[in-house]
């Protein structure tokens, strides 16, 4: 039996790989004073219908429970993030600064890399309007790449403005009811025949093409642009008036991440969304907020196409994979004794492994090294002395049992 | 909106006791040389049904998917594991000793305080038959409570050895098909009243009866007490053979970890399940095995029950909230130099917060010791030097810009 098509088993080896993204992921946010939280993997459908339209149950992973409720497996958190910040957002001094790691689905027709779940960091700013904000959630998200060991060669964030298009629209005198299809249309350009998006945008094909072409201008992208030099971030950006992100719910600057080599699919993408909680919590709270996401899928396949950040994570697994003590059991009178230590030891917070049962001392030693032991202890013949190998220089020491603890800390510090 | 019932939401502060639960689990579980693993949340509904009968799928949270599988969220590891092992067991040198965390999943009929997810810690040896298996197991189980600072007035782990009961049943002719109705019998005394547990039994209710009360003996679970006596961990556990468990798949030793004022249900339990590996391979790898689970949710009332337990989770929830540095901006125009500093701490590892827009200077301070910040840099008037507070101390100094990383790092030191 197999795992479901389109569902990952992590074995160790793959369970090592997504601790190490999930460890950077958190270890940046954190530096950037957000706070971790979580929602349920499950959540009613009516959630996903009342922020994308019906449309979206198309794509879930959705079915109804026993007792009758429609459900789905969560395709995406920010709906999930509006729902709960609406419902406590007396609690939280603003701006909230949160993130989360967690598992997402979709139900999608099976293709050779297409998974029906995956894993996302989601980073959000809730109630803060200013610029600033925008400014500080793009940078996170370039220093969240930058922890992998990704340079401005090897990435770059397309930044966009929503309220560009949405201005334009308005000056070519277009009824608002019409924007989302035309939005829509716009961020398909590129991505599907040319005369297929002329057909959508009609009348507005010749501007609208002009204007990608030439590139537009916004005060609000400079100003941002500018505050990101002065970080020294500026090399990873570029403003990309054409990026304006599928989801009807961005208000405002939208961005994605893409591999500087167009190899990949978006590593990250996100944007403004100030009218969603108000949406979502028909009206009751109202709070600007943005934020984005980024998957572990193509991540993990930029990490493993780019030197520097695939050496880093297979130095930082390794040395994370380590145990810090082998306990050899040279003669079978001394395992209650060695069980005793290696109780003495693992209490103190070492770790610390040994053979469950007899095994040859050559043996013993060649497990010692595949686990990556700093020190290897021989309990055999010279009790009440023990044999200390310090696997890394080689050297070999006799200890009593008394002060073998002291001799093995000083090895590991 | 809310959750679906049976559902949490982990705000901020529930998240961190969730992720104080995780890393003491991961810590102890490395500490015994166990590597992490995970399985899919969803698997085929048949997996259960194969392990543990029909009747299973009353308790699942079962559905059929839109292309037409019978699907089921995990009620539980071990079948996911006995799965992944059985299609990779080549790969591995055995014995594994392999831990996971992780969600799952039952529909149940809604109780206060019966959830529809929890979390589980899973730790399990594959691939060894010896006794030292289940006392390593057993320890590990002691010493992952332990790390939460419960001592054994706290919580014991009730052993027992399902062979003790089949060798009984074998020895008073009852036929082998009737044997996990029996014990299921057995497993409930107690629980359920003694005249139902009398008609289950029938002629065997008073020779059971009579066992339970006088206590079995086994050379194996002497053996087993003798080990952990050996390790210093006696204190913590008690043999118990009125201890079943209800799963017909255990084999040999098995355990359950309650709280010593007996408030609650069980904390853990586990043993070993030597035929299951082949019974979900259809034969075709068998593998002695054993494994233990401890979930999330008895484990976080216990910890608010106990005091030492409490503290010691709030003193590291506080701490593991703190940032290191506040950076306070008292005059906008300095906002720009404080946010290039800024980028440099954060690209050193600090964790480092600011107000988006402006504020108070006093109201920056109190959020500067709300937020735990160890360090508050004010940038103002006294540019290009810049004020320093040492928010343990109180202590004030004036630093050039040049040289004010090194001050800071000797207070964070």
């Amino acid at each position: 039996m197999q795992a479901l098509p389109g569902f990952r088993d992590f074995l160790p080896e793959d369970y090592a790989k997504r601790n190490y993204i999930f460890a950077c992921w958190r270890e940046v946010a954190r530096r950037y004073g957000f706070v971790e939280w979580e929602g349920p993997p499950l959540e009613s459908t009516e959630l996903y219908k009342k922020k994308s339209g019906a449309e979206i149950v198309d794509q879930l992973f959705n079915f109804t429970d026993k007792g009758e409720r429609e459900v789905a497996l969560r395709p995406e958190l920010t709906p999930t993030l509006a729902r709960v910040v609406a419902a406590h957002e007396r609690q939280f001094k603003k701006p909230l600064k949160w993130f989360s790691l967690g598992q997402f689905f979709r139900y999608e027709k099976q293709q050779r890399g297409r998974l029906r779940e995956h894993f996302q960091l989601n980073c959000d700013i809730i109630g803060e309007s200013d610029l600033a904000a925008d400014i500080e959630l793009v940078a996170l998200c370039i220093d969240v790449l930058r922890a992998f060991g990704f340079t401005e060669k090897d990435f770059v964030v397309r930044i966009s403005d929503r309220e560009f298009w949405t201005d334009f629209l308005h000056e070519k005198n277009v009824p608002a009811e019409r924007w989302d299809e035309l939005l829509q249309a716009i961020d398909k350009f590129g991505r599907e025949p040319r005369e297929k998006t002329a057909e959508k945008l009609g009348d507005l094909a010749e501007p609208v093409f002009a204007t990608l072409k030439s590139g537009g201008k916004s005060q609000k992208l400079s100003k941002l642009l500018d505050a990101l030099r002065g970080r020294g971030l500026a090399d990873f950006v570029a403003i990309d008036i054409g990026i304006v992100r599928g989801l009807a719910y961005y208000t405002g600057i939208v961005f994605e991440v893409f591999d500087r080599a167009g190899k990949f699919r978006a590593i990250a993408g996100g944007g403004r969304y100030d009218n969603l909680v108000a949406q979502l919590s028909n009206g009751t709270v109202s709070m600007p907020a943005l934020g984005f996401a980024m998957g572990d899928v193509v991540l993990g396949e930029l990490i493993n196409e780019i030197p520097l950040a695939r050496e880093a994570m297979e130095k930082a697994i390794t040395n994370d994979a380590k145990i810090d003590i082998y306990i050899v059991i040279a003669k079978e009178e001394r395992r209650a004794d060695a069980l005793k230590q290696i109780q003495h030891l693992r209490d103190a917070g070492y770790r610390v492994d040994y053979p469950l049962t007899s095994e040859k001392v050559g043996k013993q030693f060649q497990t010692a090294e595949q686990l990556g032991a700093r020190v290897a202890v021989l309990f055999g013949d010279e009790w009440p002395q023990l044999k200390i190998k310090d696997m890394t220089t080689g050297e070999q020491q006799l200890v009593t049992k008394d002060n073998f603890t002291t001799r093995i800390e000083s090895i590991l510090r």
